[in-house]
């Protein structure tokens, strides 16, 4: 088999595929790429188990053929390769790749054990591609990488009539974000790892869903993946968000993120970077103190609410993980100094996050 | 006291001291920091015990006064504070640090017990601060950061009549760069991780060396430093530089440094990331072989020399290493398959490499 192909989309699809692959492996056949050639092109794909994930590069291809290379090798080639044009030979159990000066002769390796991936035909829905991404996104940091529940390493995604949500808690903390669905379709909890490749792929247009057996496929117009789906029940996570608002502020998202991050470098690291906020009168104080000192900011806020002042202590990181996703104005809502406090945007855009105060 | 001080200035100065005063130490005094406030301004002082650092920042000070407060935090808080004026006022055992809406109370430490730094007041010699910091900054990769002989872990400095020359060896390859010096002056050895960190110091205009007992005394328009000195005997580097040239080539350096990078993906790790270098009929073809393939590229050159060919075997990442420096053209210039081969710049500049060939 030759096949002449842009060495810019073949890089491109190859460096898709190297997040994936596991550079190391017990079982050293997982560290492979797989290419099939076709008439049509390339398409190349490999797997870690947790995801499967495909993409097609066009080439011209001279007979078909079907081989593996050692994944992290032929990325790394291919990635340094001069010129524009790069043509692959495969016979034997070598692959030839030149490009300008350079040739490369490759091993591959064994084919016939390599594990078959195999991508849904059909679409059960579809989704906006780029809005999918903006809301996994935005609550990716409240799910936990190592929460001993293994659905708090998970992202919820769930239809609400018109609307998607994904929902992501590790039992102290929770963020949602709300976006427009066409149509109906399956509640699912993608693992959190696996939602962060599945945004590195998305990017315009529409990306199609189908559910399988314990797992997704999801299609775009690049690439095919296949995501091992969670078991297990999500947490009730409607009854830890609080109804009952005594005190509200408004201020810009940004001085509040630089003020927290400046008075946590004294906060206490054994007191979960305790930060204070007090509200009174139309400024927000917030302070710290530790074992080199104490801190204090104070900001003017728009106040508004039945009390007339609160004081709640929050771990600093989490206020500002919280904060993140928000742009220009925010908007933090109290309902006590012990219950549930909401952070979410002014101007709306679906997100949502909350966070329980650190106790007395 | 009270000093009126612009946060650029003192966060510029408090930055230098942090790169040199350690985060921890078994001796907690060395992690402080050190203000003399006087009615000029600011002089601000930290050493690792290698190097000793003091600079000054212009400020409105009301009187005089001395303390010191923990490095790193103190950095964080003025590198994180907003507006342009930072107010700092000491009494008793604290400093506060004010700023915009931001109030630190950071407990300053014991004074009495921090060691006592001295900078030179003469000057011995001058260089000129950007020719020492290129220099420097060109041979430094090297020096070996573990070799077991200390020397290998220093940069030579030497006067030539009119020249300076900076000196880098491991035992296995060379470097050294020639620039103008005013003058003559005294050949020392530096640790080569204080010359990193006299490179970030340098700017430009001129640089004034004071010798001292076991120490050198750098002072610029912004800094004072004294540098702990190495003991020991250089080793005699001129007899390694070839003089027989039977061959050598002309190519562009960064032609050169790709196609080493490209090849070497397949290079043997275990042999020392062994690339053959083939020179003949005005070609230079690389070649590498390792577990998983073979990769050759092939290079037009400018060839001369009473040679017609030669093949020669180095370690990619050290001929990656002795390129660095050099922009434009590059020469390569052999005596045999196994004698030391050098790499420098065609337009010239003073630098100049030394790596010895592997074995076959």
């Amino acid at each position: 088999m030759r096949a002449q192909v842009s060495k810019k989309a073949l890089n491109e699809g190859v460096g898709m595929l190297e997040r994936i692959i596991p550079a190391r492996n017990s079982n050293p056949l997982l560290t492979a790429l797989k290419v099939d050639a076709t008439e049509r092109g390339l398409t190349l794909s490999g797997t870690n188990l947790e995801i499967d994930l495909s993409c097609f590069v066009a080439a011209e291809v001279n007979e078909q053929a079907a081989f593996v290379v050692p994944a992290h090798l032929f990325a790394q080639i291919v990635r340094n390769l001069g010129g524009e044009l790069v043509e692959l030979e495969h016979s034997g159990n070598e692959l030839a790749v030149r490009a300008g000066g350079s040739e490369f002769k490759l091993q591959t390796g064994d084919l016939s054990a390599y594990p078959p991936l195999s991508f849904p035909d059909h679409v059960d829905t579809t989704l906006d591609a780029a809005e999918l991404a903006k809301a996994l996104s935005s609550v990716r940091y409240a799910a936990s990488n190592e929460a001993f529940q293994a659905v708090f390493r998970g992202i919820k995604l769930e239809y609400r009539g018109g609307q998607a949500r994904v929902i992501a808690s590790d039992g102290f903390r929770l963020a949602l974000r709300d976006f427009a669905a066409h149509g109906d379709g399956q509640n699912l909890i993608l693992p959190a790892r696996s939602a962060d490749e599945l945004v590195r792929v998305l990017r315009d247009g529409e990306v199609r869903l189908a559910y399988g057996e314990g797992a997704l496929g999801v299609t775009t117009d690049r690439v095919r993946m296949n995501v091992k789906l969670m078991d297990g029940d999500f947490p009730d996570y409607e009854r830890v968000i609080p109804r009952d608002i005594k005190l509200q502020v408004r201020l810009q998202a940004a001085a509040l993120k630089e003020a927290v991050s400046r008075v946590a470098v004294l906060a206490d690291k054994n007191a979960n970077n305790r930060v204070e906020f007090l509200v009174s009168e139309g400024t927000l104080r917030l302070a710290t103190e530790g074992d080199y000192g104490r801190a204090q900011d104070t900001l003017t806020v728009e106040q508004a609410g039945d009390e007339p002042a609160m004081s709640l202590g929050f771990n600093a990181k989490y206020v500002l993980d919280a904060l993140g996703p928000i742009d220009g104005a925010a908007e933090l809502l109290f309902s006590g100094s012990t219950s549930p406090a909401m952070f979410r945007a002014v101007e709306g855009g679906g997100y949502l996050a909350v966070v329980v105060p650190l106790r007395v």
